[in-house]
């Protein structure tokens, strides 16, 4: 197994924080975005969307979408628990994971491709697309505030929540986007940055 | 157990269909967005977000979500399965059912709040944010016409991509939007909308 990655991007870094966190070690290949790579006939072989990350098995079968690929990775390795130990507790991890992801993640990335040096000869930019996507983001980050547990996404124990938080939050500090975060979400993302796995 | 639901939304409608096709009968409690019942302090509580579909234990616990439900529906109710039956099989049928997710019912969504009269009171709309999401979709849909199976979106069993992808094509059509369907969209749109899951 090995997993196609690229280091500056959320969804990669959010499958390298769960690989740490559970231990897991598992062979990375470099695909270079800035180069263009995911665009070869040889990744679009492999995911015809060209995104990363991507798990390609022994048998050469490949797999994009990062939640599908740690869901996978999870019913491997069960141990420690990162999606929960029963139906409802993983309702409400896989709840707050998609509510960080379609709530925040999408909106930094919509922000980025609208506002980026590296978008502009790539995509039609538009500040008002730009501006309407920080202030979503804004918002949900309030909301999240009210739903954030300690020290935790979820509560006592990690979760790939917090890979999905953390990644965003991290990204949307390299790319310089003016995100102010609210005060759970803030004391969070400087809780989590002492993390070996926040570096991976 | 019961999920609050609205008739006119996508993800309600999403979980509807799997409801159906699982044989499961769960009570179906309306909100009515257009009222704005979604935001009264009653329904907040159950989801601060304010969206639906919202499922509520009998223990009054509140998970919102959709695919965060119909994955813990699905692990009380197995049998039919419709998120596969073996790891690779799943992480195939969650990739697929995020590929329609997020490539086409997020741009669906947004298209339908820059240019929907429903909307028109609601958000700012920007007419540039609509003929984006509008183009970005044809891109995806084009994309999903090279991975589409037959009959279903993985091949010979339905699965939760089913749901979703039909559920989209659903609410672009009562939307009016104007969609240009690639073949094998159509002919997987034209043969679902025979199941009664379909009238869901």
């Amino acid at each position: 197994m090995k997993i196609y990655d690229f280091i500056g991007a959320p969804n990669p870094k959010k499958v390298r924080i769960y690989l740490v966190e559970k231990g897991l070690d598992v062979e990375l290949c470099p695909v270079d975005i800035t180069q263009g790579e995911q665009r070869s006939p040889e990744f679009l072989a492999k995911n015809p969307m060209g995104g990363l990350p991507v798990l390609e098995l022994d048998d050469g079968r490949c797999f994009s979408e990062s939640l599908a690929i740690i869901e996978y990775l999870e019913e491997l390795h069960p141990e420690p628990p990162m999606i929960g130990t029963s139906p409802e507790e993983r309702m409400r991890i896989r709840m707050l994971e998609r509510i960080c992801e379609l709530g925040v993640l999408a909106r930094v990335a919509q922000w980025m491709r609208h506002s980026s040096a590296f978008f502009a000869g790539r995509v039609k930019q538009n500040p008002a697309i730009a501006s309407a996507a920080l202030d979503q983001c804004h918002r949900q980050l309030r909301l999240i505030d009210g739903y954030i547990g300690e020290p935790f996404v979820a509560g006592e124990r990690i979760s790939i929540a917090d890979c999905t938080l953390f990644a965003t939050l991290w990204f949307a500090h390299v790319m310089k986007m003016p995100l102010e975060l609210p005060p759970n979400v803030a004391r969070f993302n400087a809780d989590f940055r002492k993390r070996p796995s926040a570096k991976a």
